[in-house]
């Protein structure tokens, strides 16, 4: 019987397990590190995968990354021939929406302004912009992305998207390639980062892009951490020429005591909540994906190594 | 040529002139205090009313409220036989839309407590809870909650509502009377308000209501102050039977600042900013019930005095 090795969060394999007992009894589940018979592991379902993947499971012939992005794997020290597949959970997407909604509305109605006046025990209302006049830009026009386009559209926001390749959404304006990003981040007063973390994009957050943002735009990552050069950030803030941030993630998760954004006043710090895989809305995606490869079939979600997602 | 005097926020008054020149020339634009000749005066747009209205405005024939609710005019000081019209102003609901969802998001999400964590440099994630296991309910199933109801249900949120009157909406489940009260409130575990103020609405959300509620429970008020116990409130938190609020009105505004919700962790306080009228989106519907008045036709948001709304 083909054995699955689930290396992930320890908290939620009892979930994964009722799961796989109930649904797919003819595969057996084994968690890290009781890897049993190294040589019947044929699918490993992972956050991390351990070093020297070839030797430690010599029959393994599918890494699963239990997670929508695989940035946090090292694809250089994996096997160029083992498919990595990334997780298609709807339930990330949910969380994905939920998030960006509250975040997008938070900068919208200034509530990191209204946050700091708490602090101080002020009462004043601000100007209140309506939202055909916010426009808000998505970076990154994937799956996560167009369904947080939706998630805002019904608000009434103008809509705009950037991706490496063209796409076409109707009631967005996409724009695609370097050659447009100019012109995109012009026109973004709300800015969203869900763009994969790969070599081209890695600091893609940076002084010169904060530049072409318009005077007070305000910036939302639920990328990586990697994505974005935080001391630029703190620079634009504090010269004003940006707004207020909402950020989900850090270079540095945890991020230390004594980072920085945890005390700053135009910023938003949430600990990479936006969205977790949740066992349950993840299941049948994943089991999809490994009766395809038991029948020969292409999988949703295989990473592209040239890609790196 | 008859007249309208305008006796509201100074500092949208030369929007509403632009917007009467424009489109109804056919009615003079006047300034509370300079009325003029009173007897002119045909219309009184305003927030507050004059005292003695009838010896001020002798020729008075509507009270146009620049406001959704109008619990801060004294009904029982207005001439009984002069029509009083709420405003029903789009973009307030537009407002209200998207305040709500904010807040119900960020009491969903956990964002006070993230807020809290924020201030104390902790990085810890919750667990997460999906919308289909979250059950939001409304107070209030006018206009208003209709609005903000659909604007949550996109979020997959178990929706429930609860009026005086028997409604029925499609998608959210509709209590009614103070009969089913108690089990509205007993499967809320976000309770949203956005009930108008009258005498049998006035400090109903207060400890006996909180019992109701589920342990851990949460507070949204977008009614007025009015609605709210205070103590009640604080109580309830400190207690921990609820887990958090986000108010954006107080019982005296602007709040003090000594008010305790001020530094409470478990309260967000917004300084009554879900939704202001816009002068260029409420107009049409006032102009609408100004022709409707020429014309001996019904108008748009008469108050009945009776129900006080």
């Amino acid at each position: 019987m083909p054995a699955l090795l689930y290396k992930a969060d320890p908290a939620r394999a009892e979930r994964w397990r009722v799961l796989f007992a109930e649904h797919a009894p003819d595969i057996e589940w084994r968690v890290w590190p009781d890897i049993g018979d190294p040589s019947e592991i044929h699918y490993l379902g992972a956050w991390l995968a351990p070093d020297d993947l070839d030797i430690v499971l010599p029959n393994l012939k599918v890494l699963f990354a239990l997670s929508a992005g695989v940035d946090q794997l090292d694809l250089s020290r994996i096997p160029q021939t083992l498919p990595v597949v990334r997780l298609l959970d709807p339930g990330i997407s949910h969380g994905m929406c939920e998030y960006a909604t509250f975040a997008v509305l938070s900068l919208h109605r200034e509530m990191l302004h209204y946050r700091q006046q708490q602090v101080e025990g002020i009462w004043k209302a601000r100007p209140l912009v309506p939202a055909h006049k916010r426009r808000v830009g998505v970076m990154g026009l994937g799956l996560q992305a167009q369904h947080i386009l939706s998630s805002l559209k019904p608000f009434g926001f103008q809509l705009s998207g950037w991706a490496r390749s063209e796409h076409r959404i109707d009631g967005v304006a996409c724009y695609s390639g370097e050659g447009q990003l100019g012109d995109f981040l012009g026109q973004c007063d709300i800015l969203l980062c869900v763009l994969p973390l790969t070599e081209s994009t890695e600091g893609i957050l940076n002084q010169k892009l904060f530049e072409q943002l318009p005077q007070g735009a305000a910036l939302i990552n639920m990328g990586r951490g990697g994505h974005l050069v935080e001391a630029d950030l703190l620079a634009a803030l504090d010269s004003n020429h940006l707004s207020a941030a909402v950020l989900d993630v850090v270079q540095q998760e945890p991020a230390p005591a004594d980072h920085p954004f945890w005390k700053h006043p135009k910023i938003m710090l949430t600990p990479h909540v936006a969205a977790m895989t949740q066992p349950e809305s993840a299941f049948p995606g994943l089991l999809d994906n490994i009766r395809r490869f038991e029948r020969g079939e292409a999988m949703n979600g295989q990473v592209d190594r040239g890609q790196g997602y």
